[in-house]
C-alpha cells in the first residue's frame, strides 16, 4: 500500500486526535477574539493547505460574519506593501510550518498591527514559533508527498475556530466527522473498481460549489500530483462564464454535489453537461433523486452540507490514488516534487 | 476579420476613451474616500471581469495600503450570510452590468453597510443604476463572445481607481497606456506566424507572478472558451507546489515575464522548465537577458513592472484569436456562451 493510501486510512485516528486536543483551545479563543474585536481574517497558504484555507474562507464568512481575506503572498514577500492590519486576525496555514512566504507573511503582517494564528501540524516548526498563537493538527507524521491527512486535519481546525467565534458550528457535529470519513472510507473496494474506466483520462474537469469548491481545487491538485491528470477546477459559477466551452462528448467533468444551498445550481449544470453528451462523476450523498450520470460516487449520509467538506474530500483521495496505482504511477514520489516547497 | 480581432485592434482607441472620460472622476474620488476611510476593499466579479479583479486586488493592496477581498459570491446570493461591511467598498465588476448575482452582492453589500461602486461598461444596465457610483467603461459595445476590450477598459480603470487612491500611480503614466498597446498590436502579424505551432495544442499551463497573475488566468480563460484548450492558470508559487509534476518532455508552459520584482523567481521557473524538457513561450518586455526559451514574444518597452499589466494581456488575446482560426474555430461564437451569463 503506497504511503498515500495509508495516510487516507490513517484520517478517523488523526481527526480525532486533533478534536480532541485542541477543542477547548478553540473554545477559548473566543473570548479572546471577543475583546480584540477584529474586523478582518486573512488567511495565507500554498498548495494543498491554500485550499483548505479556500474552504476556511468560505465558513469563517458564513459563521462568524467577518470578511475572509485569502491573501496573494507576493504582495508582502516582494512588493513588500504597507497594509493597514489593525483588527486583522492573520491566520498562516502550513502542514510543515516552514513554507518561507508564509512565514515571511506573518512576520510581516504582524509588523502591520495583525494578531496571527498558524495551522500547522509541526510543533516546533519556525511558523509555531513566530505566531502570536498556535492551534496544532495532529495528523501524525506527513511521510507521503501528497498532502490528504494534513488537508482534513486543517479543515477540521477551521471548523473549531468558527466554533468558536460564531453560534453556528456546534462541538458535538464536528465530533461526528471522524466517524463520517470512517464510513467514506467504505468506498475504497469500489472506487478501485471504478478508476480502470479512467486508466487512460489524460485530462478532466472538477467542479463544486460553495463550502465544497475547496474540494474541487483538491481533488484536481491530487489529480495533477498524483495521476499527471491536467485536471481543471473551478465553482460552478465561473465554470458557466466561459470554460464549459471545453466541454464535448466524452469530455471527463467530476462534480463534488452536496445537498442543500448549490444542489440546484449542480443538478443543473449535470443536465447541460448531459446534453453536451460529457462523461460524467458525480460525488454526493444527498438523498435527492440525482441528476442522470456516468458514474456517481454515493458517499455514506445523510450529511448537511456545511458538515460535508470533509467526508467529500475522502472519495476524491481514495479516487487519486487508485487511479495513481493503476496508471502505474507511484503517488508517493510524484515526478519534480518534494514535501516542503520553497517559494518567495 | 473577427469581432474579436476587430475589438482586440479597437483598445488603442477605447482606452484613450475611457481615460479622458474618467481620469477626473477617479481624482476626486479620492476625497470621498478619504473622509469615508475605508478599512476594506471587496472585489466582485464573474469570468473574464473578474480576471480584472484579480488584478485590482494586487494593485490596490499594493497601491493604497488598505486590505482587498475577491468576493466569495455564493457567500451573499446562496448563503445568504450576514456580513460586518461597515466602512468597506464593495467593487462589483461586470461587462454587461446584467450578472444577477454579482448585483444581488451589491444590493446585499449595501444593507451591510457598505459603500457600493460599479465598474461597467454599460451605462444603463442595472448595475449601474444600483450602485452608489458609477465608473464608466468607454469600451464600446462589446459585440464577441470573447471579451478583450472590456478587460483592458477595467484594468485601466482600477489604475484611474488606484491613482485617485494612493500616491504610486500618476496620470502621466496611466496615460501613456493606450499608446503601449498600440505598440503591442504591431506584434500581430508575427504571432499569427507563431501559432501555426500550436496548430495540435490540447492542453497547456499558463503562468505568471504578481500583478500579471490576472493576465495569466485570462490568458487561459481566452485559450479555454475561444480555442477548446486545456488550459491550467497558476501563479508561479503556486505552479512549484504540486501542478509542476504535470510537466513532462514537449508540454507547452506560457510564461508571462514582466521585469521588475517577480522576474527572478519566474526565470527560475523557466529554467527548471527547460532541464524537464517543456516547450516554453515566454511574453516579455525586458532588455535584461532572458533565460533560454522555445519561443518568445517581445513586447516593445521598457515598462514598468506596474504597468505592464494592459499592454502584456495583448499578445495573449492575438496568441488567442490567431489560434482559434488557424485551429479552423469561430472565437466569436464558443459553443455553449451567450455575452451574458447569468448565474447566483
Amino acid at each position: 500500500m503506497s504511503l498515500m493510501l495509508e495516510e487516507i486510512f490513517d484520517q478517523p485516528r488523526a481527526l480525532r486526535r486533533t478534536f480532541k486536543a485542541e477543542r477547548e483551545h478553540a473554545q477559548s479563543f473566543k473570548e479572546f477574539a471577543r475583546q480584540k474585536d477584529f474586523r478582518l481574517i486573512v488567511l495565507v497558504a500554498r498548495g494543498t493547505s491554500d485550499n483548505a484555507a479556500l474552504f476556511g474562507r468560505y465558513l469563517l464568512e458564513l459563521t462568524t460574519g467577518i470578511p475572509v481575506s485569502l491573501c496573494a503572498a507576493s504582495i508582502h514577500t516582494l512588493y513588500h506593501a504597507r497594509l493597514d492590519l489593525r483588527r486583522a486576525v492573520v491566520v498562516g496555514v502550513s502542514q510543515s510550518g516552514e513554507g518561507t512566504d508564509i512565514n515571511l507573511v506573518l512576520k510581516s503582517a504582524r509588523r502591520q498591527g495583525a494578531y496571527t494564528v498558524a495551522i500547522t501540524n509541526e510543533a516546533r516548526s519556525t511558523m509555531a514559533q513566530l505566531a502570536d498563537e498556535v492551534f496544532l493538527v495532529r495528523a501524525g507524521k506527513q511521510r507521503s508527498v501528497a498532502a490528504t491527512k494534513t488537508y482534513t486535519g486543517q479543515l477540521l481546525m477551521f471548523y473549531l475556530l468558527a466554533g468558536g467565534l460564531g453560534p453556528h458550528i456546534t462541538l458535538e457535529s464536528v465530533s461526528e466527522i471522524p466517524d463520517r470519513v470512517e464510513a467514506a472510507l467504505e468506498l475504497a473496494p469500489s472506487i478501485r473498481e471504478l478508476v480502470e474506466r479512467y486508466r487512460y483520462m489524460r485530462q478532466c474537469v472538477v467542479v463544486s460549489r460553495g463550502l465544497n469548491v475547496a474540494n474541487a481545487y483538491e481533488l484536481a491538485l491530487k489529480l495533477m500530483e498524483t495521476c499527471y491528470v491536467v485536471a481543471e477546477r473551478f465553482s460552478s459559477a465561473d465554470f458557466a462564464h466561459g470554460p464549459v466551452a471545453l466541454i464535448e462528448r466524452d469530455f471527463p467533468v467530476i462534480i463534488l454535489m452536496p445537498p442543500g444551498k448549490v444542489f440546484r445550481d449542480l443538478k443543473r449544470l449535470v443536465e447541460r453537461l448531459r446534453k453536451l453528451r460529457a462523461e460524467t462523476l458525480l460525488i454526493s450523498s444527498t438523498d435527492v433523486r440525482l441528476p442522470a450520470a456516468t458514474r456517481t460516487i454515493r458517499v455514506p449520509g445523510p450529511i448537511p452540507e456545511i458538515y460535508t467538506p470533509i467526508p467529500y474530500i475522502v472519495p476524491g483521495q481514495l479516487l487519486a490514488a487508485s487511479l495513481a496505482e493503476v496508471k502505474g504511477l507511484d503517488p508517493d514520489n510524484p515526478r519534480s516534487l518534494q514535501i516542503v516547497t520553497r517559494t518567495l
